[in-house]
């Protein structure tokens, strides 16, 4: 199955199922959870229903979970990207945080800010969390994942690189996306082989299978529960693979009309288009 | 003016203003926003009045602010601390981030977790934002302070230097103190001679004025309003002084029934015991 966020005609905020090309407003049954990450925590996703139906086209997508309490992200976890970085091989996952407020949906703007021309792509699977935990055993860290999404950890470098924290580059507001939808487990299949693709303006910049990942997906939920508890719609961004465009000669940064499209196969296609910061 | 988050003996979240070794409930006042962070958004503070009184000793104390949006940190903002860690100097502030189920309020035990011995302490002034804004220019900075509290950055080592990226660290739950109360600028009155002290036992550990930070209060709310919209109840710790238990030899770690200190003269003293994750 496929969730989504999304905001209707009248303004409001709610969730739904994609069912062909339409949603249906799961949001919009009496007793309804409010938002898709309370659903999610509900454990109500499978059996929520709902007789109004949207036409995916008309509905404005929201992130996927508009309101995570924790937006975790990994970083240099493929190989060509570590390399490509020149940083250590290290024996653990390399996490940092963004802020809610960093994330926009498909189809709206990524914010190249006044601050910095050096606003890069990256395009990494997300996890966001179904049944919370601490210290969740690696054998059982699937069982805690809700479904999966394409995020971008869109990236001002040279704030990245002010110091040795990457918090300043990672959380300008709007600089990422998180879309278009959920999938669930099921639906997904077995993810070794699917391929993490960038595009810019339809070239290809990234495409490398999620399988070459260096801590696995299992292996990243196992090490952030160590260290903190996780909640139903938190969302652990797994890295990146080689070919971001700070690391090309010359740099390739996104700027103003610039299309990025984050493409999963069966996760989805998440796609922005730049603009300057007004 | 003093400010505290609290639980009522009924089990309640309220906050109030603090009048000789009472607290007025203000949290009670009829219409009154829900939260000490409402209140401070809705520059309701100085108006805000109460019947309901509460003794000090008798309150449950919370988190100075229990749900901020956003805890940015600063590292190496004091010399001293800078040059016993031997990090470079650097032209921007060092800014990492931690989840508000980190912090525990003054009186409440800090957890030293399972997974690590290497528990240290970090005294640190809190700065609680009044007015949100973002690039917000040092000049104005100050006006957009709702008021200053302790902090204690505790950190646990080992897992803060996995690989570059302080975040596993510095967000284990209830491994920091924020406490335990929020003092409005003019009761605080010019910071820059009060020193920012931690004991350890009764063992002073550290001992800095705040006017030694390497980056000042004004210039650390222009460096992160840059790249992040700032909101009322955020709350921005500055950095810690030189005296880590880290870079002693042999290592000072807290454990199970330490006292830990942080005493900041005008703002305040925070005081923690530590216990073992059960």
């Amino acid at each position: 199955m496929r969730y989504v966020s999304f905001r209707r005609t009248d303004g409001t905020a709610s969730y739904g199922r994609i069912e062909g090309d339409q949603i249906v407003d799961l949001g919009a049954a009496p007793g309804a959870p409010v938002d898709l990450k309370s659903a999610i925590a509900a454990q109500a996703l499978a059996s929520l229903s709902g007789k109004a139906r949207v036409a995916l086209a008309d509905a404005l997508l929201l992130p996927v979970i508009p309101n995570p309490g924790k937006i975790l992200c990994v970083g240099h976890n493929y190989e060509s990207h570590r390399q490509e970085t020149g940083r250590a091989k290290v024996a653990h996952p390399s996490i940092f945080t963004r802020f809610a407020d960093t994330l926009v949906a498909d189809g709206q703007p990524i914010v190249r800010p006044r601050a910095s021309t050096d606003l890069d792509y990256e395009a990494e699977l997300a996890v966001v969390i179904g049944r919370g935990g601490r210290a969740i055993a690696a054998g059982d860290a699937l069982d805690h994942v809700a479904g999966y999404a394409c995020f971008n950890d869109a990236s001002v470098r040279d704030w990245q690189w002010h110091t040795t924290q990457f918090a300043p580059g990672k959380n300008f507001p709007a600089t990422g996306g998180f879309g278009p939808w959920l999938v669930s487990p099921d639906e997904a299949g077995d993810l070794l082989g699917v391929r993490v693709v960038s595009r810019l303006n339809g070239t290809v910049m990234q495409d490398q299978p999620v399988g070459e990942m260096i801590f696995s997906i299992a292996d990243i939920i196992a090490y952030v529960s160590a260290f903190t508890p996780l909640s139903p719609g938190d969302v652990i961004a797994t890295g990146t693979p080689g070919g971001v465009g700070a690391k090309r000669q010359p740099p390739v940064w996104m700027k103003a009309g610039d299309r990025i499209e984050i493409d999963i196969g069966p996760i989805g296609t998440l796609t922005n288009r730049i603009i300057d910061e007004q």
